[in-house]
């Protein structure tokens, strides 16, 4: 059993917070907000929760041993920092921090100090990303030959960051959990329509050092919503759409086969098509965030690195920066520094 | 009436020749193709259509005021140009050219021959690009902050040219035809799986000298088949989907409105969201090619430039080949030349 | 401010209880369920309301002016004539009884006491059927000429009712509130296939006294879900379909022409068709059972008659029972008894 | 080979001509029209086809072994008597014939001369039905419980026919095709909406001397257009999107388990729901045109009887006889008579 702490009851804390009291291996032993009015609410049903508007109220409680952050982006770090060196494990929401720097040092703390940090990563928990991971796995899709994502819709329009910072991890932490490879360079195309400097839509290309890509499409202001998602492999390719009330990914046994054509014309290759069967493995439904907070308590029992660690975490922040570098840019190419 | 030849037979030619034996403004005089049985067989419908596999034979043919060159790309512009030289107005397949250079060489002698020049960009004279340049010069949409457009299958790869020169040109046809915009600069990315250096998928870019943004995916090795334009406003959105067999082009009144928040904190802007009713206008099905030859030939008798003239041939070919240019950069922002 | 109290908690009873609470115009009093148990957890965010296992101690309690009844169909009458004697106005589940028998003696007993009797008829409150009802009101549709229904999913096999008593109750309710027409005779077919003589597939067919019909295919054994309606009229024709996130009620100006054709053949008439636009109204997504309280709040203050009256819930009993009766008769059509 | 004349050249007739023509087992020696210009018309690609504008001179060939009948419904019976009179084997198009009566006729008729009847029965011979009743008779669907299937659109009003009688072949076909059970009686309700007294929207039901049931919506009165059949079976689900571009036909892994709930409460059993994976075979996009073709000229050369021989297409007459004849006795249950 471990004894956790929720920091920030704003839009995701209550989800941890109901999380964590229905974990058997958890005990929710304090809930912190700096709205008072807010923590009262969320709390409501949760009466033996103990309830505080100052953080190092929670920090100094030795009997808290892991903490999970859930305030805004630019405050994970310190709150995370703080968490560490009060000698806590630590679980933060996505994006992990505002700036590689500031993943870098927390990912190094927590080497240091010998306490987990974790990243939530919330996606690669659901039943359709671990679906796609297992099948990538077994190899029945081949080489894997891009990943391209879409992930649109009009709403949620957020103050602090831009639909990259937002969105985006998403997608890039899913990519870094399925697919067993690592960006060398982004580019990436964003605008702001609504005055503020913050971008609300945006286009991402990584590059990889082979012909590997990806792309994703992030976007608040779409008339429809489009959460799709391509994972075209040599052999067989993959779609996931997240709408999709039922048969959320499927795998089509369909590919091209090139052959030499006429040698008088060496650069003529003959490509015919291949069209074979659809299949639709089922796929958990459960909810994602119990299998994250589960993951959490036994990463923290276990001593052991999470699935969605905090290197995890420094990786999606590592493209996120270098994606918002390159739209300030014009697009230009900006390599990812994994040093 | 006007006297046309089409030069060509492959996958195109039988529907152009098909429309201009049926428009009553043009009168098929000539097919050419150097494949006797292709022509044999495309003409015996039609035997009194003369046949060649010399073009020179129409060519030398004063009967012939116009000809329409329907052959592979890279030999657009030495037929074209013969065309013209042989004082022949002249329909040209898109992309009009290989390059630049043999654009701007075609356009310069068609006005100096004071000739015709067009450019059969077919997906404008469908009844949803029509419907949708018609509703965006209303202005209902108000001003027009994107264009998103995703046109992938499994198929089709070509031998000659790569997936940006096949399927592109629809959408920068189409872009350039509806929108009142010229683009300055062009980032693309893209890869070939066949082994042959074509690529088979790619996603470009356009920025323009505003905030209007213009985004393209074409893909020949995507397991579904997507053909979704968004044209996003400021007032309303309107998605095209061509694979939908009604109701094609919707127009939904949705929408963001952006309000100055609390005046000490200056940079938080409020953003609220606004959705309304969604509105499907009746779109013609008549076909585009008909209306391509119609227009040909009026441009002929009335000696007017084309909706889709050689410089809109020509600015297609310009970002093809920025485009190009791009993506064997690695995604290098490339600015688009006008001189 | 009308006295409420629930009677039942178990599948619905929570969501009016939910809805009676945030309520401005009702003030939930009470709430009873056989088992303790499961009122303690409904219960337990509202810990003013009081709470009894004997529906008595409700009765005798002369600050309830209304009571909700969200007990199994087979009690509905039992509980709801108690109620009636008690004085006290009466919401009940849909359907209104298990027999037109009790129906009939509830409707004349809440005239006798001058008391309020509303059915449950939640469907008819959802922003979609409030937009139907309204679009078939201006008359823009033209004459109605059929209403044809699919509700059909895998799952939720009830115990005590058939398919035909769970789900035809939302059809036919709709059905009464948007077509001001009531059927003289029913035709239906069902079978059980999981052996306990309870049909879990029904298909039934309404007859008017007119060109007018409606059928409803209901079915708790189907591997897909739909949800669809359309409502075809002699001008316009409307497709509800529930499941779409959005645009659920969509009109389309679709129709046909009848010509008298060649007078020789007096039997032959031309028939053409026309293919407009289409158009879909935004839908409010306010919940409908947030409508349901505070018109049977209002009913009750006004003293008058619920928009979905006990007539109302008799006229959907009526059909059902006569649907039954076809049922077990192998189809035969039976007429519906209005005496 | 298998020397045939086509009689009836209006919207069939041209698709019987191009495939008898393209089947390597047959030759097309004449066609008959008696309208001069259609054939004429129709005919244009073919020239070597003889072609006349009475029948008589067809029949009269002894060149001609088979001939396939593509007339109006009613002509059907006196045209095929004629050609089994003449010693031709004979393919009608479906409907068989107008009634039983004809229909038993012709299919005596047939096996006293020793000539195949076949009837044609298009859709028995796309690859999505083949596939249906391929994987029916592997048996993974377990029992078949029951067929639905909804067929509407708006248009092709027939003058001579009802929608029962041009549609519902079409459904009645395929259940007899891939289900090997007959149907003992059958209610059907329709309206006519045009004032012609042909309807133009019918429900069909079909009983069986089990709990199997069938159910068709017919309709050329829907603004939109519905392809769709499931075949339920005890263990997996199937169902046919004709619409679909890809992936037509789905089999789901899905059911009901019945378990013997409490002793006490005999009546009551647990139903527990089942959902797995789903698949989607590889259908045939070939031609079903082009099989029917095919099995008639090898039914012919074997001397045997055609997968939808005389007695097939009798069955689905019977059905149509029995449901037009409910129909106009407002939905009462006809039994068919196979005597």
């Amino acid at each position: 059993m471990v004894n956790v702490a929720v920091v920030g009851c704003g839009y995701w804390g209550p989800n941890l917070i109901r999380n964590f009291v229905s974990c058997p291996d958890t005990d929710l032993v304090w809930a912190c907000d700096l709205d008072e009015r807010r923590l009262e609410k969320v709390l409501s049903p949760y009466p033996v929760v103990r309830r505080t508007t100052d953080v190092k109220e929670v920090l100094s409680d030795d009997n808290v041993e892991a903490v999970a952050v859930a305030t805004p982006v630019h405050t994970h770090f310190l709150i995370a920092r703080a968490c560490l060196e009060s000698g806590k494990h630590v679980l933060v929401e996505k994006p992990l921090t505002a700036s590689v720097a500031e993943g870098k040092e927390l990912v190094s703390l927590s080497k240091e100090k010998d306490l987990q940090i974790m990243c939530d990563h919330t996606f690669c928990y659901t039943g359709a990303v671990r679906k796609i991971k297992e099948v990538i796995k077994t190899g029945i899709l081949g080489e894997i030959l891009y990943f391209d994502s879409v992930r649109i819709n009009l709403g949620l329009f957020q103050q602090d960051v831009n639909v990259v910072w937002d969105l985006a991890p998403h997608d890039l932490s899913i990519v870094d959990f399925v697919v067993d490879k690592r960006p060398s360079h982004v580019s990436a195309h964003g605008v702001s329509h609504s005055g503020n400097n913050l971008e609300n839509i945006a286009y991402i290309s990584l590059g990889y050092n082979n012909s590997f890509i990806a792309h994703f499409h992030v976007n608040w202001l779409s008339p429809v919503k489009i959460r799709k998602t391509i994972v075209c492999g040599s052999e067989k390719m993959l779609v996931w759409d997240d709408l999709e009330p039922a048969e959320k990914v499927k795998i089509f046994d369909k590919g091209i086969e090139v052959k030499q054509g006429d040698r008088e014309k060496k650069e003529q290759l003959l490509v015919s098509y291949r069209s074979g069967d659809m299949y639709a493995p089922r796929v958990s439904d459960r909810e994602a965030l119990s299998l994250v907070v589960k993951e959490f308590a036994q990463c923290v029992l276990e001593n052991r690195l999470a699935l969605t660690d905090g290197e995890a975490g420094l990786r999606v922040v590592r493209v996120l920066e270098a994606a918002q570098k390159s739209i300030k840019a014009g697009g230009a190419t900006v390599p990812i520094d994994y040093s």
